[in-house]
Order: structure tokens, then sequence, then C-alpha cells
């Protein structure tokens, strides 16, 4: 299924939202990350315009947001449910972290099943019983000694994973398209490479930096340095260029001057 | 390396922003994840009570931040800097997604090296000027119809990943020994890359290479290889050597040898 697709099958459920801007922020930050439903158990003040102005933009998602009493009603329909958790509780469940998140909430939305990312009031979070209707435990990270996430942090994090989860099962690639790359961004050849290596050394010898008696590592660290860069075609024209003008410059022939056309 | 120490080694750098509230939405996110430096470079309102509203406890991280002028000074002591980038630029550079972007900084830090996350303007972004003082640039990849996020929201994202990755290197049990590294392989900082980029600029100039009432792409491209090779110390001694020695024999002064002292 198209990540664009199966996103539509997670909701993002909030519990008791005690700032409007929060909601705004939420919505904002699930639009970003391609998401679009959002459930809101009684949130203290919706509709508001803190909300959207926090939600710059995504204002669709406030006006579609659903209101309902109860977590129950919230959850309706959901095959899975997560609910995002500070603290460590009393009662052990399975607690994984946001990246196990997204990926077993991708593949079950992917099967076509409803799926929920639940988020708690902003200083007390969700109650047991509220966590106990959730089938996993998200814990994010943070840092113990200052644990607690904006409400919007949260749902940017766990939304982030979905999504990063839902292009990885869409072999979508993150990184840019292969044919985006300018055709001087092909890297030369191993010869091209050897060639512009004698080009430098006859050129540091003809400025007198490479001394041929006594030659030290000098080649072996710039072959290091270069080797490692993967030059591309472009590059390695604009290298060749500037050695020929050197070589020119140390011949006392530099005022014929050079033409820079890259 | 614990991730608690070498968190400490990533500083999160913010250009030209606008709302104060978002400052404090960075502090926020930062202290939830471990991360404490903050650099600011010409916010258009600090210190500021919204800030401090927004960063809800993490008011150390506003106290301790520093104010700069440029980026250049934000970037000083730095090895490595990713820059956040929403669009696709014309000129192509190296692109990677956040988790990428995490462990790369983890493994930088670990190293002993200083890092920087730089993050541009609410609405415009990091100009390609600033862009190219980046080895890396940092796609979060958001819905293409809905890409701008929340600048706390986009701080958040980053540093989980930082998190995220540092937490992953502290439960793995072999770590590369620091004696292993040659003094000489460190990396140089972002403010020795400038130095000498002026100094190649410099050269090329006098060597006819470079025509300054019409440079083109050269300075672009050249930063763009020599800023994802990671020049070490002993590397660009040679370099700069090369170009010292460049500029005597295009004033004809090379008759006087120097010595190959690598």
């Amino acid at each position: 299924m198209r990540a664009s697709t199966l996103l539509q099958n997670i909701r993002v459920v909030l519990v008791n939202t005690s700032h409007p801007g929060n909601i705004g922020g939420v919505a904002r930050a699930m639009k970003n990350m391609g998401l679009s439903r959002l459930v809101l158990v009684e949130p203290r003040q919706f509709p508001s315009e803190e909300a959207v102005a926090r939600a710059s933009g995504a204002t669709d998602i406030l006006d579609s947001a659903q209101v309902v009493s109860c977590l129950e009603e919230a959850l309706a329909g959901c095959s899975l449910a997560f609910g995002t958790s500070a603290r460590e509780r009393r009662i052990p469940w399975p607690l994984i972290d946001p990246r196990e998140c997204g990926v077993a909430a991708v593949q079950k939305a992917d099967e076509g099943a409803e799926v929920a990312l639940v988020f708690g009031r902003e200083h007390a979070g969700l109650t047991n019983e509220e966590l106990q209707r959730c089938h996993f435990h998200v814990h994010i990270p943070s840092d113990p000694a200052f644990s607690s996430l904006n409400l919007a942090a949260a749902v940017q994090v766990l939304t982030y994973e979905v999504r990063m989860a839902a292009l990885a099962g869409e072999n979508a690639p993150v990184a840019p398209r292969q044919d985006a790359i300018e055709e001087g961004d092909q890297p030369v050849t191993a010869d091209e490479m050897e060639s512009f290596y004698g080009h430098l050394e006859k050129s540091l010898v003809e400025i007198g930096f490479l001394d041929p008696a006594s030659p030290r590592h000098l080649m072996t660290r710039l072959r290091r340095l270069y080797g490692r860069s993967e030059v591309t075609r472009l590059e390695m024209n604009i290298l060749r260029g500037i050695l020929t003008e050197t070589l020119k410059a140390a011949r006392g022939e530099h005022h014929k001057r050079g033409k820079t056309d890259v």
C-alpha cells in the first residue's frame, strides 16, 4: 500500500488537552507527516483561534477533527492502540520505543486495519485505566532528569517514526532520486584519478613543493584525501584546470589569463 | 563515551529566529533530549518572556545561550555541521535524512569533535551561502504538499535522532579506540576551513583561474568537494603548503625551492 494511503488508517487521539495551542501544533505536525485524522477526547477548549494560529495552515485537520467524550469512543474501530507513557508504571505492559511503534503501526495499517496513537494530558499523561486500553505503551527516550515533552513535540516524534516506516515500506527514497543527479555528478573512474595524480605530482614538483629526491609520504597523503572524496567529473574538470593554470603560472605564462568555465 | 557526555559536543544553532516562543520550544526539546548548548545568530528578540514560557523549565539552556552575529561565529570550533534544508537546491550537496544525521553527529561527537545542527529562519530557511558552510544537508521527509515544520518540531526530530544514536552507541559492545586515531588525523575546524577557502580563492585569482568579475559557481563547487572530505589537520597543512608555493611560483619566486616537510 502506498504511504499516503496507509497513513489514513492511523489516527491521533488527544485526551483532555488543556491548551488549544497544543491542538494546533499537533495538527501541523500530523499534516507535515501525512496524517489527517485527529480525535479529541473532551478538550478543554475547542474550536479555538489559538489552535488555528498554531496549526499554520493545517486547518483542514482541525475542521475535520472529531470531538468525543471518552477514550473508548475515540478508539472505535481500532485494532491496535499505542499509548504514550512518560513513566514506568507499576503494572508491567509491553513497552516499546517510537521506532518500534512506527514499524508496528505501519504494518497493521498496511493490512487495512485501523490504528490509534494516544496522547495524554499535558501534565498528568494518561491514567492507568486509559493505558490499559492500549495494546502497547510507547516511551520516548527522553532525559530522565527532564523527561516531559511538549504534546505537539511528542506527536511529532511518533508521527515522524510512522512516516519513516511507511516510506521504508514503500521503498520510497528518503534520499534524493538517482535521476535528480546532474551529469557532472558522476564519479570519475580509477584511471582518471591516476591521470590526475600524475598531473598533480608534476605540478607540485614544478612549483617546488615536492622534492622528487625526498618525496616522503606527500603523494600518499594526497591520494588518501582525494581518494575518499569520490571526486565527480565536474570537480575533476576544476581540479585539472587549476593544475594547468598553476603550471602556466609557474612557467611565467600566467599573463594569459585563464577562463573560469564552470 | 557516555551518551550524556558526548551530547555536550553537539550544539544547536538557530539563524535569525523571528518568534521568541520558538526559541523556548527549541530549548525544551533540546533539554528533553539531553542537549544543552544553544547558539543564536541574530535572533529578532532575545531574551524574551515568551521564550521562557515556552521553555517550560528549560531556562538553564536559555540562560547559557550564546548570541552571535553571524553563522561563521556560531560554527567556531566545529568539525562537522549539518544544515536543515526543506527544498531541493540547484547545486546538489550531500543530502541525508535525520536518522543518518543522528548517527554521523554522534560518531563525530564520540571522537571528541564539536558538531553543529543548524536551523534556518521560520519562513525562509537557510540561504544558499549558509547551507554551503555545512558539510551535510538534512531533509526531514515531510509530506511534499505541506512540508514546512515548526522550528521547535524540526529541532525535536533531529535531537531525537541524535539521542537515539547516542543511546544505541552506549549499548553497543565494541567502540573504536580513541588512541587508534593519529594526532594529525583530527579533523580541522570550520574556521580553519574558512581560512583555507580564503587562501584558495586568492591563489586561484592570482594564477588566473578564477576571474573575480565572473566567479560562477567555482568556489561553491570547491567548498562542496573539500567540505565533504572532512580534511584532517595533516592534510590541511599539505593543502596550505601547496597554496603558499603556488603563490610564490605565480609571483616568480619559485626558484627558492620549498621543502617537502610532511
